[in-house]
């Protein structure tokens, strides 16, 4: 065992220098690789040791009884499970026989670098085995952007100083062996054992293909892999198939100064439909137009994708190199969870592990695809087209529900419900809002007409039928949705929730204004102006409930007067509260999981007036514990808008390094893409002051103590924005395209494509910095900046 | 098939004259059984065929996981589940050869006959075999209520006609196959297969004995069987022993006129701890005293027993025979689930079937216990014992949650929460309230001072304790109890339940009086003046919630806000609502599956103005949708309390014939023994207006058109107190003791022993008769009789 790995701070890279096995499988996480449709773990070349080997094709999973103890009617009775699929990265090698193997011998050094402009994660290692030999090998391996159903790995063995012999086996393995999940965190994964059931295997030269079907969700995967070798002569190369399994094996003797080169192409595809022959062909093509590309051809084709993702998307933080590394390592998985997935959902974990099953959740419209809507639109609208494509069994499960129009998951892979606690599934309806709230926030960025007109209109029309017929007006006009969960999941069951019933009333009118734009859509989705009219009449009664007594706005009616958690008495090791405190305790008093009002504040803004959103911070700050990973970004921004920059900063921390500091300690079921993505959120949304809405696109910009310059590019319709801040001014450029009117600390601002404006940054009125829970104070962010 | 058929309406007896095989299950409920100890349903003494076969004893059950989708802190991992023990009823008989199996050959006659004085269940029937050979079969079998280990059965086969070979195999079999229970309803069974391990099979003459162990839950149980045979010479015995049984044969050839009688005696045992040797033992005791009581003396105390209790407790019922048979059917099965049970549960079920799986809830507090407390007191005592020996278990669970004092469980058998669902389990606190309710009930009306300061004190204390931590003041001083499932079970986690905080109020209260009595036994459970003092003033500041609009009460806070169920829109065939809408609407509308806060009204009378009883009884009345049998004998006692005398005597149909008439269709998992005792609270609390607390005695009597006397006994701290009821008058006697106070209407009577007093009953002004949500009426019930 070397020492304790650190993670170095660079602007473009995560850099491991050592190899710690008891953080393998955290490391696995942050060093996986995916396009939205494949995604590697960042596993050993080797297979051993792991912390959880995973191999995932978006899509693919299996379905397994949900376990209910007493019936309830319209709790799902099935749920998908992502599943480790076939596994291509494996190439295990033999050094005089012994097998390479870290946790033998002697690793005389190790270095693992994720590079977010290559778009590779790269390994160095030297070991001597157990009988004396000495080897280096180097590594690089990427799944594809530009071919999305290929990975490649390029491996070199060289001995170090004596010549040596060598044997290695590239693999193609399916069903691998996988360690059991811990028992009692809901966020932990479920393991199925031997998912697959092998239907096809054959062999061609230096290739091997494989293909499995699930049990009982019936889909069919295909796994390939192809291979240049390039070796002395003298190198013996074979091939062998086994059950669900094959390997090509090569030996070769080296001499110092030789090496020996294994390329190996790994192609996937997979479905539900097709034969056994056509998805089989199909992984043949992938390889056959790999090797036709080569590895260097992937490779260069992998930078030019990213390096015209990072023109659009990046983000540069001047003053703390550690928060640069992180937004870029965040917007760099948003990207690989997001793209490529082509119609298919964004999980959770994205492709990085199985945490959480795999499912979606609401979190992908709420915190991911705001990021992909101003940086990688196409992705955004790939991933709502996905939500469009389960409205079917939206519909019905509305129907199983009693209600109108469409009930979305609150988690899910193919479309079906898949919580079984319905408290905080079922009952967590805002989800339907979030949806209808990132097509209007995606069609107004983009103005993807046709879009708004076809998917976005039937999805923001499904959404508002399913509030007007949830909710109901009481004797005095009012409209009220009561008995539902927002997202605050330390409450549940409640009455107006504030969150709620403000994004169905954004969703209510969102549905209505469609219904004005496109009046022929409207009609084949019957829509009669009775029905729009209904809409805006409950948006414009719907109930916000306001404590007079406090002068803050209540989570949910009543739940200002509820007790206050006993926070003094609650001490660190009981965190987080779900696994130590009942639900029935946690719902009925005042203690916040993860921002709730305080995210209506930041996606409602205009509901609020600057004193209520002040007040309103500062109340939930002292009841909200962050046990979700889904709520610091929120709070810096808020934070930020209400000039607490201090601890803007130090939230942004937090979310900025969920996973490069694991903070969660789940980092090994996967990364947390929502969080990631809420570094950027953090930086843009808060400290960049940026919102957009309707036509209008504003920015509120100003700096923490701890960054010296903020600088990112949105897209707007299409064209590339940049801002550049200071602690004094910022910057506006539109790059291309038509003008663009845009605010400036409510200065409205026409900008002209190439015309730099500046505006000086007004100056903030200091304020208190509200407390939080004892003991749940964000860590203090070192300002290693000094101010401009 | 015979004709289907109907119990006849007799005073004293249930006679079925014809035999359904589709009401077999049914009927084997009603004909179950008991004396608190060992259960036997009404199964054929041939075994099959069978609607579900059931001998259960009271306490032992197997444990199973209660399987969980999602990880919850608190949530049980383990419920327990009654089990089907051995059974001892099973008397096979062949004729020439043929098995006696009325779906074969011809049935000539069948008539069962379940006789509440003599305290047996006894059967007649004629049968021609397939090849033609006629017999007539009698049997009679008892549960000994004085010999609680002891069950017997008095078996005699005849020819019709011809002579003929009479076969019998008396048997004693354990791990009996059992029929697969419905899959989606939540009040049915599990099944456990093979729940017993056999340990030892013995014989000894005719007598066998079988000793079985259960799997998890480690319980010991023993069963024997002996025999009294009296048959014509020539008669031939023999017996043999199996895996899991044993059988006594006898062969005979029967010419007319003669008889085979087999006397068949059955002793049970079981323990958790003794020796399989001394559980042994002990049943081959009970069937020695049995032997030596023989069948005649058996059959002689259970008559004298039951002469005792009916001298105590009978309800005499003029003008409508069938109220009158179902009152003491009622009361019949009430005791045969409450007594000898000696410091175990009363399971809803009482022992006449696996329905909730055996459990006892906190329905044996509030509707069992009153019957039991003014008829035989020692009962409810005993049952009490139980709860206070399970305090243990709720000190743990409330530790678990967080609480002080003691939580008890939702449902259970030995103390351990049960229920999975926490919503509708560990939410609904008012068990403790409920239990605490039952002590001071029945302490006021037997002055049972011993009880009282030990664990009548003791389970005060604890469940004060509980409300204390579980509420808090708000701002304004007012005492709440947030987050709280009361007895409505289509509402839950609701704040300030008026029931459950008018019933914790009490609780409150009844403790501080308590410590204030006993201050020995105070100063031992540490409750100091402080704490006795902060009872008192959380009971004091106590918030109890009022629609000041409507002028009612809601049922908790906000209720009279929300949406009103769709009565209209829902058809016949989609109640119980539950099985055909979720929870999640359910709850967060108005729509009421059994009293709530018309059960406060019950229990808590004081607390409301007559003005706000009608008010609030009408409000209700439209809202409640009785899927629950907890709520027709609750609705009648306020219907007639409010002078909604037709409607309360309609209550009191729906209460009376839940089992008789299968109103709710799930009689074949046993009787409803709180529904069964809700007849006697309809009549007794209903028309005779009957409530007591503290040393008050009161009675408000009136009588609906359809009864024209009604007369019942209560007992009163020891002193039998006998009313008669007219549409005129009523009549108080104290039969012996010391004289008693009562109330009549609000005047005040002191009754002295041997010397009747009559008073007039008031003019009544005529209401206008509530309306109940579409379709939810209670039937009519036809006024039979002519009004006095």
């Amino acid at each position: 065992m070397i020492k304790q790995p650190e993670f170095s701070e660079e602007p473009w890279s995560v850099r491991e220098t050592g190899l710690d096995l008891g953080q393998l499988a955290q490391t696995e996480s942050v060093f996986a690789l995916s396009n939205g449709h494949v995604g590697w773990r960042g596993n050993l070349d080797e297979g051993e040791p792991h912390g959880l080997p995973g191999t995932y094709l978006n899509g693919v999973y299996e379905v397994r009884p949900l376990p209910v103890g007493e019936f309830a009617y319209g709790r799902p009775e099935f749920e998908q499970a992502v599943i480790n699929v076939t596994n291509g990265r494996l190439i295990r090698l033999f050094v005089d026989d012994e097998p390479f193997d870290v946790r033998y011998g002697k690793l005389l050094s190790h270095e693992r670098v994720l590079d977010f402009r290559a778009g590779t994660l790269s390994r160095q290692a030297e070991w001597t085995s157990p009988v004396g030999g000495s080897v280096r090998v180097r590594s690089t391996r990427l799944v594809s952007f530009t071919h999305r159903a290929v990975a490649a790995i390029c491996y070199d063995v060289e001995p170090i100083e004596a010549g040596l012999q060598i044997a290695l086996q590239s693999q193609l393995v399916a069903n691998e062996q996988l360690p059991p999940p811990p028992a009692t965190d809901p966020r932990a994964a479920v393991v199925l054992e031997h998912p697959l059931v092998e239907e096809y295997r054959g062999r061609h030269g230096e290739a091997v293909v494989l293909v499995h079907k699930t049990r009982q969700s019936g889909l069919r995967v295909a796994a390939a892999m192809d291979h240049i070798i390039d070796a002395p002569a003298g190198t013996r190369v074979e091939s062998q198939l086994f059950q669900d399994g094959g390997l090509v094996a090569v030996s070769v003797a080296l001499r110092p100064g030789q090496r020996l080169r294994v390329v190996k192409f790994v192609g996937y595809g997979w479905s539900s439909q097709r034969s056994l022959n056509a998805v089989r062909d199909q992984v043949w093509a992938a390889l056959t137009s790999a090797q036709q590309a080569g590895w260097e051809g992937l490779r260069a084709a992998q930078r030019a994708y990213l390096d015209d993702f990072w023109s659009r998307a990046d983000v540069e933080v001047h003053g703390d190199v550690h928060i640069q590394q992180a937004v870029r390592f965040g917007l760099f998985h948003v990207l690989q969870a997001g793209v490529r997935g082509e119609s298919r959902p964004i999980p959770a974990k994205g492709l990085t592990g199985p945490g959480y099953h795999g499912h979606a959740f609401w979190d992908a419209e709420t915190f991911v695809l705001p990021v992909l809507t101003l940086t990688a639109p196409d992705a955004a609208a790939s991933a709502l087209r996905w939500r469009h494509a389960t409205l079917p069994a939206a519909q019905r499960r509305a129907a199983e529900l009693g209600l109108q129009g469409a009930a979305f998951p609150w988690r899910t892979i193919a479309g079906d419900e898949c919580s079984g606690y319905w408290p905080a599934g079922t009952a967590a309806f805002h989800v339907n809002a979030d949806i209808a709230a990132a097509v209007t926030r995606y069609v107004d960025a983009t103005a993807d007409e046709e879009f708004a007109r076809a998917e976005g209109m039937e999805l923001l029309v499904n959404t508002a039928r399913l509030w007007r017929s949830l909710g109901h007006h009481d004797g005095l006009g009012r409209f009220h949705i009561d008995g539902v969960t927002g997202p605050d999941e330390y409450s549940a069951i409640a009455d107006d929730n504030v969150y709620t019933n403000l994004m169905a009333q954004h969703n209510l009118r969102a549905a209505a204004n469609a219904a004005e734009k496109y009046p022929d859509q409207a009609r084949k989705l019957r829509v009669d102006p009775e029905e729009a009219a209904a809409w805006r009449d409950a948006a414009q009664a719907m109930f916000v409930p306001f404590d007079e007594a406090l002068g803050v706005h209540p989570q949910s009616a009543a739940f200002t007067r509820h007790q206050v958690w006993d926070f003094a008495g609650t001490p660190p090791d009981r965190y987080p509260l779900l696994l130590h405190y009942p639900y029935f305790d946690l719902y009925r008093k005042q203690v916040v999981k993860q921002a709730d009002l305080v995210l209506a504040m930041q996606l409602c803004g205009e509901a609020f007036t600057p004193e209520q959103k002040r007040r309103n911070f500062d109340y939930y700050e002292a009841l909200t514990v962050r046990d979700s990973s889904l709520s610091a970004c929120t709070q810096a921004v808020i934070a930020a808008e209400v000039g607490h920059l201090a601890l803007a900063f130090d939230y942004l921390g937090e979310a900025a390094l969920m996973d490069l500091d694991d903070l969660e300690h789940n980092t090994r079921d996967g990364v947390h893409v929502a969080s990631l993505a809420g570094t950027w959120i953090a930086l843009v949304w808060g400290f960049g002051g940026l919102r957009h809405s309707g036509q209008t696109v504003s920015f509120a910009p100003r700096l923490p103590d701890g960054i010296t310059r903020l600088a990112f590019t949105v897209m707007i319709r299409g064209r590339r924005l940049r801002v550049g801040i200071t602690h004094v001014a910022a910057r506006y450029l539109l790059a291309d395209g038509d003008p663009l009117d845009i605010e400036h600390h409510g200065e409205r601002l026409r900008l002209s494509a190439g015309e730099e404006q500046e505006r000086p940054i007004p100056v903030l009125v200091p304020q208190r910095r509200p407390g939080q829970p004892t003991g749940r104070e964000p860590a203090r962010r070192p300002t290693r900046a000094r101010t401009a």
